[in-house]
């Protein structure tokens, strides 16, 4: 198995989580996000994944990009350490609250967003900060919000195991943090992050241990 | 079963397209964006979804919202009409094209995005209405070149019957049309879109059809 990633890239984060969560090996293929004018838009890569985005993972002749249709395969193809619970109100959740990063945070913050906002905007770097602080902020209040006032919120976010939004939680948070947001505003949220901050599985594959980290 | 909703917003009419399919009876809830500042931010409807933002759907005793989390929920749950393939593969691939939609392309250029735009960074209309072009423009290339190099899109985006990844292109393909983006300019997209469009579900789901329609 190939995993195209960057290591500082929130959605090949979740990826390199459930990878770990779910004992599987697999080869990191480093895509510099800055360097060669972005390697994601090179021919090469852009052969892998039409996009131009990272990640994208290469499993048995698959080639699948999207972080969440990623963890949906994994845990379908290697059900070992579930992802998603049994039920479906609990599976419908989860979801749910890894979209909440998926869809309403990340994409608004990601790195050809920011660039638009400078390059072709031509905002200047507080601007650009403050754009990515405010929607963070604003999606950590609702996402707390929503774990918060759900008795099915546990030591994780959904129960007492790590499921996919505890993979869209943590590299999140790690975002929030490089841009000096108080996590610790939003209790549930610090106090899962701390505690997947321990594992085996979401510590391998922190940024700052990839083979490509600067 | 009760469907939170706006009449042109693109989550919602996901949401009402697989409803449609799946011939499920709901009962529509008009949230209106621009009325009373936004009656989604209003302490009624973040009672129901903190996140304030629509769709929402309330099913017996369950608040879920994030359509895609929803349109999950309804293929598990009421499994007539199925949204997803049975293979693993089909379904990873419905999931990635879904996801280029609500991941790529809408959350840039949501309502609250906009309206940052204009009011935070006072930028004018023709900014806005270039920022929303450019996200459009590059988001349907990147799902024209998934679709067409793919042996797997048939009719519709994945086989013959249409899945959560016809639920998703429609509404993007409305928006699209709504910002005078050529759509014949991507081929397959276009003939998917048609095609959809002669449908009983997907013509039922349009705006303009909807009880909050103005």
């Amino acid at each position: 198995m190939k995993l195209y990633t960057y290591f500082r890239s929130s959605a090949a984060y979740r990826v390199r989580i459930a990878l770990n969560l779910k004992g599987l090996d697999y080869e990191a293929v480093p895509v510099h996000l800055l360097r060669d004018g972005g390697q994601q838009l090179g021919a090469d890569y852009l052969a892998v994944n039409p996009s131009g985005l990272v990640p994208a993972l290469q499993d048995d002749g698959l080639v699948l990009s999207q972080s969440m249709a990623i963890l949906e395969y994994l845990d379908e193809v290697y059900p070992v350490a579930p992802l998603l619970p049994k039920d479906a109100l609990g599976r419908a959740r989860v979801r749910e609250l890894a979209q909440i990063v998926a869809c309403d945070i990340h994409p608004i913050n990601n790195l050809r967003v920011l660039r638009y906002l400078v390059k072709q905007l031509g905002q200047p770097d507080e601007v650009k900060t403050d754009w990515y602080r405010h929607w963070v902020i604003e999606g950590l209040r609702s996402l707390e919000a929503h774990l918060a006032r759900n008795p099915g919120t546990g030591a994780f976010c959904h129960g007492d195991t790590p499921t996919m939004a505890d993979c869209f939680l943590v590299p999140q948070v790690f975002n929030a943090k490089r841009f000096d947001i108080d996590v610790e505003a939003y209790p549930t949220i610090a106090r899962i992050d701390a505690l997947c901050a321990d594992l085996p599985a979401f510590k391998a594959a922190h940024p700052s241990l990839q083979p490509d980290a600067e």
